[in-house]
């Protein structure tokens, strides 16, 4: 059986980590041919003294050149910047390209590997959020797939097979809710960034893990879901769950409810792109109805939670404003993580970002960029 | 469009008129070419009138010579008894036979019907129970669907779409656990047929509704399932959840369990077989997860509910021994409704019945009826 070639965009971090662990275990089965990361040279190197992929690449020209030298007893060329991106996306010993790079920088290589018939094993949630009106049409051209990588969207791609001929009526995307849930206004206002960090269910990073404390990652998961799914925003609803173990569901026309069961680990949507449609074996604990308490289910406060309101707007307007909300939001978080802004300043700088913005219909890629840039500017 | 044609075996039934509901709300894709039924001749003749069947069978002669009188003004054949359902079985014009009938004289037909290269929509546990080693091998030479029309086992085949060509972990099924859940022994002895009939979320009939209650039921759901997904029962676990809102699940070698949930309603079920894999809108209720208090789920008491544990015995011996559960299980529950024996009873009635029964492995259908005459005879 021939090997599955894999790109892995984004490999030093939590996703990156994760698939890089999945690799290993199925070495049988996959091989990584290109590597690309941030600034983590340290563990790059290792990466590559352990995978030899064909190619690494690392975002800094610095980090790069300090990795070349590193490595210098390696065949593993190394590459820097989008240039280097784009090289990984494109390489021709590959057939699947998993992009967990974090931001709108993972829009043009996703673009590149579509463009050279790579599949899509898809972690970045900007990529959908500002380019999905370029990217799934373009994907479709192709024939190539998309295959969503977040645990909730693997869960509603897995409740989906077979039934891509049926009507969705509703797709149920679950949230655990986050640290806050059910709190006031009043009492997010004085959250610190060591209690937003503090995820009751998943290890993640720590924007994402801001993220959902604000419920902005749910916001941008319903953006990613419409295109992933193509249905409007208005037939996703939010459902607050906070055990997290219903990972999303599909509600059909006949009223049948298909929803993927598990315990939080990523391991098992990143495995699942990978090999999909077949599912191996996996290690590690398995969902285990018995010892569950309960199973609950909560509507969420958007008037508390604006985050979520404040992506549903941006969804509804679409073109550029998606971007802005993104854009905004990065800007925020990195300023809340620096202790330079509240909790609640999240949402207002996001607003405030939207309500500034013309938005642009359809815009290209120079387009939302430029759009990220504006809100980079004038925020 | 073609309409689907359906024979329609124990139409009087609660699954029979829930079918015809069906058939009539979408009249214009499903007609009807034969009806049968036990003994309720006014309500069949009310059946015939308003579908207007090729062919209506009555089990009894004297209910078919009085619904030939009755409607002697129609252009539907009336026919009785095995010759009659098998003639029903196997009419040339039809695409699917839905069989609803209780008990063993459900295997005949649909052995029949199969060999005729009908689609089978399955609500008759009997078939598999005594004769799945006859009939899935039969179905699978004829290239003919067996579509479960069960709430649970439609849940598992609805959960198993797009994945047959992955192993199968652990099938979930479900219980409601019935009226008695979470008693003890001495708690059971005592109850009466009343007792025993109020079923908290599903309404069905009689026989079932004590099936349930004593946990016969999900046995005989067990062997079902174990015949229609090719797995064996110690891969089955049966999971109490009282608020019937899983209807059952798989969980796969990758972690992942899939379920279908829903409310209680078997149109479902029914609407989903005969329009497999195609999903239509149905009325009535969907489920709402917010108007949900929680959701949990228990194990069984196989030493208290012993219906459960004879099950997986008689399934674990096979052969002719699940016709023998089953037949005195019958037979017990008969007597029960009858007022003339308690509750416990039942499952010493099974119990002794299996104690006495010499085991005849791969038996043939006059072998699984001579194991219930036994049966019949002996307790």
């Amino acid at each position: 059986m021939d090997k599955k070639r894999i790109v892995l965009l984004g490999s030093t971090g939590s996703i990156g980590t994760q698939t890089l662990e999945v690799v290993n275990k199925y070495s049988d089965r996959l091989e990584v041919t290109a590597l690309a990361a941030g600034t983590n040279v340290s563990l790059m190197e290792e990466q590559v003294r352990k995978f030899r992929p064909a190619l690494a690449v690392m975002w800094s020209e610095e980090a790069a050149a300090d990795l070349k030298a590193r490595i210098a007893d390696t065949d593993t060329k190394v590459a820097s910047g989008m240039e280097g991106l784009i090289e990984a996306a494109t390489l021709e010993e590959s057939d699947v390209v998993l992009t967990a790079v974090v931001g709108m920088i993972g829009i043009r290589p996703t673009i590149a590997a579509i463009e050279a018939g790579k599949d899509i094993a898809l972690a970045n949630k900007e990529t959908l959020v500002c380019a999905g009106h370029i990217i799934m049409p373009l994907a479709e051209k192709k024939g190539v797939k998309i295959l969503p990588v977040d645990s909730e969207h693997s869960a509603i791609f897995q409740s989906l097979n077979g039934e891509r001929h049926n009507k969705i009526a509703k797709i149920l995307l679950t949230a655990s809710g986050g640290p806050f849930r059910g709190m006031t206004t009043e009492q997010l206002r004085t959250k610190t960034v060591e209690d937003a960090l503090k995820h009751p269910n998943w290890s993640m990073g720590r924007k994402i893990t801001i993220d959902s404390a604000s419920l902005v990652n749910k916001g941008l998961e319903v953006m990613e879901a419409g295109w992933l799914f193509n249905v409007p925003v208005s037939k996703i609803q939010v459902v607050v769950h906070p055990q997290s173990i219903l990972h999303s569901a599909v509600e059909f026309e006949d009223g049948a409810v298909i929803g993927q069961m598990g315990t939080p680990d990523m391991k098992l949507p990143i495995q699942y792109a990978l090999f999909y449609p077949n599912r191996l074996p996996m290690d590690g604990k398995k969902l285990d109805l018995f010892s569950i308490a309960d199973m609950t289910f909560e509507k969420p406060d958007p008037d508390v939670f604006k985050g979520l309101k404040l992506a549903l707007k941006a969804a509804e307007i679409g073109g550029s404003m998606p971007t802005v909300f993104n854009a905004a939001n990065e800007l925020a978080v990195a300023r809340f993580l620096d202790k330079k802004i509240g909790f609640l300043d999240i949402y207002e700088t996001i607003e405030k970002a939207m309500d500034a913005h013309k938005t642009i219909a359809n815009p290209s890629v120079e387009e939302i960029l430029d759009s990220e840039k504006e809100v980079y500017e004038r925020c």
